[in-house]
């Protein structure tokens, strides 16, 4: 049922390496705002679950063949020591590398906390012809 | 820095199976719209990575004591046998049981769909005393 | 269709007070992780629309009687002066009331940052007989 | 404090067109994924409100020019006859239209069904040389 081609609703002047940066686009907005606001805590196990958890989730959308997420613990404040003593997740605590292929454009994209922007930047770190 | 008591902003007329009630729904209401829309599809892992990944989350929340998450695999549709084949998760496909713990009160809390009302209810199976 | 009673799938030995109390708790819950990482400015005009928009969407909820959300401005950074000069929503900016009725019981309950918790605190803040 | 410029992270052999899109993508993945589980009734001011509210908050987000939103009534089930009567975002019932600007790349997108792929799809409709 699934098996149509969504290529005919593109714009045709656009370029397969376009195509590519804008699956990888749609694929970091969706993890960041997936991401905001999980709770978490600095305990290894809870970080390693909830990485893989939406590692898992992303590498289902089209194209996809890696995600590698990092949630940074030093930026995690909360042991569960006591019961309010946990965190979410945010921008600052989020390093994630998003691999897609299109055709034969591999994109290599990263979010990243930029200290001097103060900002989670989403950028494209590599886009080569395989 | 965390060791505050909050008891003092609760209505001094709130009994504790009250408070542990609203504790309860605070956690459903939460992890329900966290769990809204995260890609999914019918492979066995990818659901079990999701799963692990929000029960290990939810956990971190005060006095939550277990979470056990079902994603009903039978109503995933999509297998990843195209690029555009496969899910994301909604009310129908959500089954969880959240236990909470708040002084001597215990509550068991489910997330299920009910066909007959053709919704995700929340709802409360269990409240005691320790 | 959806002419249902709900109220059978709860325990028999929860109150209308515990009811509702639960049902308040589902609305705080559900609201916070909405909000969370929602792109913002200091504009008070979209400041305004945002608080309006889920203002609206909380109502639909069962037994929701009014929301008051209320954006602390003076907590958002960035008015756009360059692009990258925004921000999102987040605990510390979110100031809420809501209230519910649920049979003769009326709650009224907040999701307020407190400063000395350094959380934003979920609490009942009043439970009256109508 | 945000005046630095972030293109220094960028692959050096991107093109602005490359650039415009993948920014896009970016909007498109956010917003579809800030829409989802939303509830809504189809009350016609409900839907505006949800629907200026989101449209304010994309526009926050770097080179965007314009966000139209449209939620699809006719999809919307519940008009809150009785409390548990009403509906949530999801990808069947979004139309979106967004406009950025990059540099001098203008990029039109959109979030559309598309009933034959039975698939919400994030398409360019144009791109263009200002």
């Amino acid at each position: 049922m699934k098996d149509h081609d969504e290529s005919e609703y593109f714009s045709p002047d656009l370029s397969d390496r376009e195509r590519a940066t804008f699956e990888i686009g749609i694929k970091l907005g969706a993890l960041y705002h997936l991401l905001s606001g999980v709770p978490i805590s600095s305990d290894q196990k809870i970080i390693e679950s909830i990485e893989k958890g939406f590692e898992a989730s992303i590498t289902c959308q089209p194209y996809v063949k890696s995600v590698k997420l990092n949630i940074i613990k030093d930026k995690i404040v909360g042991d569960k020591s006591t019961e309010l003593d946990y965190d979410e997740i945010s921008g600052e605590k989020i390093k994630v590398t998003v691999i897609i292929e299109y055709k034969s454009i591999r994109v290599v994209a990263k979010i990243e906390w930029i200290e001097k922007l103060q900002y989670p930047l989403m950028f494209i770190e590599k886009i080569e012809e395989l």
